[in-house]
């Protein structure tokens, strides 16, 4: 299967920490690269990280708190040092493109790529992006200014050809797309072989919901049923439910119900405040509610599995 | 003597590595704290060198390119969450403040304490800065966009009392600041002791000069004439000559020119190009030339010393 792989470049919140980066994460999905946020520091980041600055297609930013988009201009600005040619798209609030325009026009004359930008609107679920594999759509959150999480999705494949079947009827290969695509098989004695004899299911499509920042809301699951990987921002633990309540964020726990109720696979915490020396009570709490839970950490690299 | 101290928190150059963070210094003069360019991870590395937030005043950035001022919005955020009340200053080239000024709107708002922008003209020498124990002077710089420096001075001290001498002569205390000012003392007997004999000399008034990014220029030692420690930038090493002339930047050697014909009294190397794993022949090439010269590495806190 091809590799579907979340890497985690920051999952700190906005303090700045020496043990975590601000938000920002790589997407690797059917062979192209997406950054999700792009806190300051994300580009020194992604160099340890090793993943190729040229290979990020779009950067998709959640909302317009510093840190989830603070390394933004510094991160384009490596790209044209770094004699990019294919443009770069960036899927943003629509608040941000006369800053991001002022940036360009100040930082990167002449340039050496396209920088292309999309307004997402945060209120609604919509795919932004779509081509032959996968989509992108957005998730409303409910953050203290205008925000939304992204849902990558892969489309449905075709289903996988049985070699045995193939060698016992001497199908030539030249047959096999049509029978990737639904047909039968009739032999040369005229016997019509059913093509779900020949082929085996497709795998189930993956998909990844990258919610940051969020306070809990109730009905986020509907929107994001049977997600295979979910990451839910849990900045607090319980004991500061209020604080969350107040700042609009959330818990562990709620992260956790959040992926209960959706049927999530498995469920990815992060943006924890900086006064956590240890996340530990935080995983502790989600995995009451949802086991299959774990901890972001910079340089993870996590498999999006069903 | 106070102390008087250059605390270097990036030294490398536009492109991210590994081994540095982009220019970023803090300098302590008399208990005052100021940050001279504030690039990307400026506040990360501030949080390394558990120096205060707090305690910098103003920050004052030579030009903009990314790599002097990209983290400059991140700090200010950062100050904002921690209730900063004291103003900040930040003098730029005046093409900062509409940036500045979107940015603050966008990010900062409400705020909890002032910014304060002052626009510096790079072509010219001159006082912009000035308390009652230090001055802080532009110095002109050659780069690819408009460019200066800066010159951290203390005003002069007054001379030391000799202690040996107070009780020799039984000089009451209350007189220490009559003496130290200059006035003779007369003794019961009417005998005159010269205000010479009471005191020795005034420590030598110590300077910083700061200067990236530039190219050679022969005639730069003239506005920083017996500073006590330069900074100057050093790109790239003779063998890349070429390299430092396309793009306005110096080498080793040309850096310790500047300081060997300034007088300075001690070098400091930085801004190293992301292409040298090893800084060691920099430093040769500027040491056959200027013998006091080090290398600046993120960390270091280096004594300025006349």
């Amino acid at each position: 299967m091809d590799p579907f792989v979340v890497h985690i470049l920051g999952c700190g919140s906005a303090l700045p920490t020496l043990k975590h980066n601000p938000s920002c994460q790589v997407v690797e999905i059917r062979g192209k690269m997406f950054m999700l946020d792009c806190g300051e520091g994300a580009q020194t980041a992604l160099r340890r990280s090793k993943i190729s600055f040229q290979r990020i297609r779009a950067i998709f930013i959640s909302h317009l708190h510093g840190d989830h988009c603070f390394g933004l201009i510094g991160f384009i600005s490596t790209l044209g040092l770094l004699d990019r040619t294919a443009p770069l798209h960036i899927y943003a609030p629509a608040e941000m493109k006369p800053l991001l325009d002022l940036q360009l026009q100040m930082f990167f004359r002449p340039p050496s790529f396209e920088v292309v930008f999309h307004a997402v609107d945060t209120t609604k679920q919509e795919i932004i992006y779509e081509d032959h594999s996968l989509t992108v759509t957005t998730i409303p959150l409910e953050h203290r200014i205008p925000c939304c999480g992204y849902l990558l999705k892969e489309k449905p494949t075709l289903p996988h050809i049985r070699p045995d079947m193939l060698e016992f009827y001497k199908i030539p290969f030249s047959q096999v797309g049509n029978i990737k695509n639904g047909a039968d098989w009739v032999t040369d004695e005229g016997e019509r072989i059913a093509n779900e004899r020949l082929v085996r299911p497709a795998d189930a499509p993956r998909s990844y919901a990258y919610c940051s920042d969020t306070r809990y809301v109730p009905t986020l699951h509907e929107r994001i049923k049977n997600v295979s990987l979910l990451y839910h921002e849990s900045t607090y633990d319980e004991a500061n439910l209020d604080r969350a309540e107040r700042y609009f964020h959330s818990t562990g726990a709620q992260a956790a119900t959040v992926a209960r109720d959706a049927e999530a696979h498995q469920l990815l915490l992060g943006h924890y405040s900086a006064r956590y020396s240890d996340e530990g009570p935080i995983l502790e709490e989600a995995q009451k509610i949802f086991p299959n839970t774990i901890l972001s950490q910079e340089g993870m690299a996590v498999d999006v599995k069903n």
